[in-house]
């Protein structure tokens, strides 16, 4: 069965006067629910909370919120009840970021009216990362005045079509989740972190992962007709990247960053290095006028093996 | 304003005691009136008949009709219409093939959606032919029994984001048609044809060209948001594409042939021979139970050049 891996995100960082780690549950539930997203289970530590959801994560700090969506659900729609908890006066940045959807035919609402919803409401600017026929990646962030954090670095890995031998593994509805972080050896990358995971039914996995000020996130969609992982984190994959692509053999990926500018704006792409074989690459990058460059590199790995045409079931 | 240039087509060959010339006009209106298309203009020769429509192209055999539109057309509702204009049982081939849309959550239907349409009513195969993140075609065949003529060869050539030059000078809404077929050197191509063309208003063109058994149908949708052109023929088109792909400096094209396998189910594919830049090239083919060869060759050729995102309108 299809699903729509591809996440939508929205981050929004607040002013000072608000702390949101003392927000009641229920708050959260709210906002989630908007989205049409359940919040499965949350760990915390002392400068975060993050909430695993039926369709991805949550993550809330003082300051500041990240809320990951996947699948049909409606990511736009928490907008307006954040705005409406927390007073829309009070937020100093919101960036809504939508991967490349592939079945965007069962999404409630396209980018091109979530731009419309969110200019609605507040100032922004809005941009297409790579060509339409391509791997690409919208981005809407407001315009008002921002300076990010100097060490507000974060990072993306998106991985697409992975091997047939690697999707049965991970499709097979006795793994464990256990078993999942082991086949991942998330024991190598996350040391110390408090994890808190969840296998679906029959398959999918989700994980948040915590410690101090880090966080890192990954979701998986192993079904062969749509098989997609994420990994989302503000510690450095560069390190990883190579042992995932060479464990996960995704037919391409994804590699996104956001880096702040800091104090001169004409900040040069960091190419992300990387071995390996690749077909074709390809980077687009902004220095974006709300404090971030944001880089994106598209992969093609081993693309071109699969040179027969895939038979789509009568019952889809 | 965006355009979802690619095309829906609808092939289908019938039992030979029919005779589609002898139709009333009035049954072709009423035909693409159900994808939302209507009839603008004519060309006819002993033949064939050949008909512009307000979303590409209606071209009729003795026995045979292909039906191609665009834009948010629903061809799929056809297909009920001529099974009952023409008897479903005198039908001894369907084929219908979708391109990949990139605007697709305007669609009214997905080719999901389709299959299942089709596989209520038909015996039936479905394949796509290409990666979900990467171009890629659907298509849907009967399996009842079926021989091609020898020389039924068909070939498609679809360009996908023309150069900002090339996207400037067809937008130019003073161009005429005749301006659009020396820019393209029809003439050189379509040497005495008849032909039937169409500019559309502000800007976009089609034309339809006949000879003798040959037919030649040309789609331009030149915005710079969503900008493709595509040829269909019976004629081969190998000899030209160095010469359009050179004129109209794509991104990124497909190649798609449709051959007769003739005796032996074993034919080895014929890529096509390309010169000129490529910095990425895939091929996906399969000789399909209904007697055709179908190979898809995707070819990118300056993707690499445009490194900066696209800006998106707040009014998109």
């Amino acid at each position: 069965m299809i699903f729509e891996g591809s996440e939508k995100k929205l981050e929004i960082s607040f002013h000072q006067q608000l702390d949101l780690l003392s927000v009641e549950e229920t708050v959260w539930e709210s906002i989630v629910s908007k989205a049409n997203a359940t919040i499965l289970s949350k760990c915390e530590n002392d400068t975060m909370k993050a909430y695993l959801l039926s369709e991805s994560s949550l993550f809330v700090w003082k300051n500041k919120l990240l809320l990951i969506t996947c699948g049909q659900t409606s990511l736009i729609c928490t907008v307006e009840e954040i705005a409406r908890q927390f007073g829309q006066e009070n937020i100093s940045l919101l960036i809504y970021q939508r991967k490349n959807e592939y079945f965007s035919h069962l999404q409630p609402t396209s980018f091109f009216d979530d731009v419309k919803t969110l200019s609605n409401k507040f100032d922004g600017e809005a941009f297409r990362f790579g060509e339409m026929d391509e791997h690409h990646h919208f981005i809407f962030h407001t315009t008002s005045n921002y300076t990010p954090d100097t060490n507000d670095k974060t990072n993306e890995l998106l991985l697409y079509g992975l091997s047939k031998e690697v999707s049965k593994t991970l499709t097979d509805s006795n793994l464990s989740a256990l078993e999942i972080r082991e086949y991942l050896n998330l024991d190598k990358i996350l040391i110390d972190f408090i994890i808190d995971d969840f296998k679906f039914e029959p398959y999918g996995y989700s994980v948040n992962a915590i410690k101090e000020d880090k966080y890192f996130t990954i979701h998986i969609t192993p079904q062969e007709d749509s098989s997609y992982i994420s990994f989302e984190t503000n510690i450095d994959l560069q390190d990883h990247i190579e042992a995932l692509i060479s464990k996960l053999k995704p037919s391409s990926y994804d590699f996104i960053t956001f880096t702040p500018l800091g104090n001169n704006n004409d900040l040069e792409v960091k190419q992300v290095q990387l071995n390996g074989p690749i077909e074709f690459r390809k980077n687009v990058y902004k220095n974006l006028s709300c404090g971030y460059q944001m880089s994106v590199d598209s992969i093609y790995v081993n693309s071109k093996k699969n040179n027969q045409p895939r038979i789509i079931s009568m019952e889809n």
